[in-house]
């Protein structure tokens, strides 16, 4: 593909030589003369000068005399439009369910969908049109799948929510009657556990993406287009809004109410319910801002302590004088 | 089912016509005249007046003039009978051994235990009765594991515990020769693993309750009816009571003692032994009244910081007073 | 085997009768008089009095009257040495790849790799010689794994990277064509996840050994000999040295450079590049000695607020002296 013919396809104005041919996508410290590179953290824009790409996806106010441009309000956007074009996504080696799948007789599965070796799903379940379910994964009876939704190697759906009655120090299993469901659009990561409700349905909503290792308890329902990182921890009944962001290790609380568009911090603990829009950090997790300057207190407290102890000292000098004008 | 069967098999107490037929559990918003409904955290007894569940489960001094109350002292065990009365437990779509299911030749798995498609149980395992081992779950050579014993989707069992031999920088593998026993009743969530002993067993005992993503590693023991949530970690040769709840994603570390009936809040980090009955919060973790009073001035410290700042200030003044009258 | 023989393999001194016969090895507690016990942790040396071991592995420095000893420079190695000969490494019930297992027509497994039931090799994998694939381990299409690697039940080579634009709000895929790297002698514990990088490949270096329910995110890499123990997470594009241990729950944040030989405590969050040799505890992690200075007066914030309190109620009186005398 000629560069101006990917620049127009992504949207992007090139700065530099149009004609070349680009055959991939690749890392700007190893990219060569016809594969593309990408910069948008400022933190690796020094290396655009020593780069040996074709050209480079870059925002709209960088520069360079080195290696040409494609100029874009979305970087990061052009980019996966690029790799799109230029790489694709994964070629399946098979096509709809392959014969080492455990695929229950009464399950249905849509059209295009596409389910791997090892793969179960169980009795009752629906699975919708052009969905990918990896290896390993495992869908427990009676759960719900909508279109597109992508079921990484391992991961878990529907498993029975962590309930039981305590009584006489003993604990009775409740039976979890309720299911999953996964809207479209939903990936669910490598062995992350998506567990069923006790009485009403665990929902993960449109368009909300799951990374590995993620726990999302019974009767939890997440909103559309969030994205929890790998390793966090939602506990049961808790409601968690649309666009909203955790970050690797989180933990919620059970029984909260977390607005739209809220970002928690890595290894972030949040207990109480939380409004639309904050951002928060730290466990017990607070609003960022304040949260920075705590913690940056945090660091110094041997240095308060010293503070501390000067001014008891101090003081005592202080009480002492008056004593002895007394 | 007439409410009056049901209050009378779940030894509550009818607040209302008892002559209604009941067919299932629903969550108290959703509920219908035919359902009944659940209330126990007091955040939600406000929905009891809005409610249209035939009857809603309840304690003994909850009040209404809306709806039909099944009252007792114990309203989680009520709700756990009635589901079971009402749904039952999961039925499986197979008996015994699924033949999808690997199970070695040298294992010995008891009656009335089904083993889905998928499952692996290595050389020499045994499998006690009426044990349900759901897909993809892989039990290592040698592990013993009692009777009504449940393993999840996933769950490992009886895989290495990380021990290694660090000799001239390199890590070198030390055989684990222990192996895992989970004793009677045992449930092992989705995607856990229970690591085998170096040299002794890692053991779960009678009743404990192990959710998803749980790592125990090598050779620690784990006492009876215990509560593990979700993505716990145990670190090896730690050995913990009777009746111990760890909340999700808290750590222990290694080689420690932890008593019966202990309590750790979620994320909390355990680093020293503890004595019986205590409740800890925190990373380290505290006491848990003391943990509270040092969270809420951690989060208070920017103006602990300024009070020392003004102190200072007041100080310096006093000294300039001092000295002025000098 | 004779303990003078074992004695002469491990390269131990023996203090005691070097003619007895020895067939195994175990917990100090529980060895019979023809087992090898073992003792490091100066914790557990008390037990050296009561054992009933035929002999037991220690330091150089460490005496008993009791119980014949195996006196070493390196009691760990020692110990992994003599499991080796008493033991040996498992026997895997079967050579080769398994009927059950599933591996694409287009990967290549080298002589003497075993790969077990339920396991995945994706298209275009590359597996060295003299590995072990556990059951329902998943291999990703074209990742490269080097000699004598082991993967354990469950764990996820090569999952998609969580990698998204999000553009209009919405969260688009972008191909992940980066693929995994595992080195010679790696190791990946069970239900691990190591996802496939973006652009450039994520890479563990040689002799790298991974805990159980780790994730490593896309396009990080980590060097050679590490030991990376339960739960812990590394975001994308972070480059880790040589020979650095991470204890359990340990995160990492993306886009880092971690030096050689750096240790970080248990739980700790790293959120900025460490230079070699380092120490680090804490979320935010800080150097170990500041750290646990810090974590001591974190825990007496209580006494500290009191102090403060203290002096503001000693400045008032000052200040009202003062003004008394004004």
């Amino acid at each position: 593909m000629k560069l101006d013919d990917l620049a127009r396809q992504i949207e992007a104005q090139v700065v530099g030589d149009g004609s070349v041919d680009v055959t991939g996508v690749a890392p700007l410290e190893t990219a060569g003369a016809r594969q593309i590179g990408f910069v948008s953290n400022p933190k690796y824009l020094k290396h655009l000068e020593s780069t040996r790409a074709g050209a480079v996806i870059v925002g709209e106010n960088v520069q360079s005399n080195h290696v040409a441009l494609l100029k874009t309000q979305d970087p990061y956007y052009a980019l996966m439009r690029t790799v799109v074009l230029l790489h694709g996504h994964r070629k399946h080696p098979h096509a709809g369910i392959h014969d080492s799948a455990h695929v229950d007789g009464t399950a249905q599965i849509g059209a295009g969908t596409v389910v791997y070796p090892n793969a179960f799903i169980g009795p009752g379940c629906r699975v919708g049109r052009d969905c990918v379910i990896y290896p390993g994964a495992t869908i427990y009876d009676g759960c719900r799948i909508g279109d597109r939704v992508i079921i990484h190697a391992g991961a878990v759906i529907g498993t029975d929510g962590f309930g039981f009655a305590t009584h006489g120090g003993v604990h009775h299993k409740i039976p979890q009657i309720g299911s999953v469901v996964l809207e479209d659009d939903v990936e669910i990561g490598a062995n992350a556990v998506i567990a069923r409700g006790s009485l009403s349905d665990t929902r993960i909503g449109r368009g909300t993406k799951i990374d590995a290792l993620v726990i999302v308890a019974h009767g939890s329902t997440i909103g559309e287009h969030g994205l929890l990182v790998a390793q966090v921890g939602i506990a049961g009944s808790t409601q968690i809004g649309d666009h909203v962001t955790l970050a690797g290790q989180v933990g919620i609380a059970g029984h909260l109410k977390i607005g739209n568009h809220v970002t928690v911090g890595a290894q972030g603990g949040v207990m109480e319910d939380v409004p639309d829009k904050q951002v928060l950090i730290g466990s017990p997790a607070m609003p960022a801002r304040h949260a920075r300057r705590v913690y940056t207190i945090f660091a110094k407290l041997p240095e308060l302590l010293d503070r501390i102890k000067e001014l008891e000292e101090r003081t005592l000098s202080l009480e002492g004088r008056g004593k002895g004008e007394g």
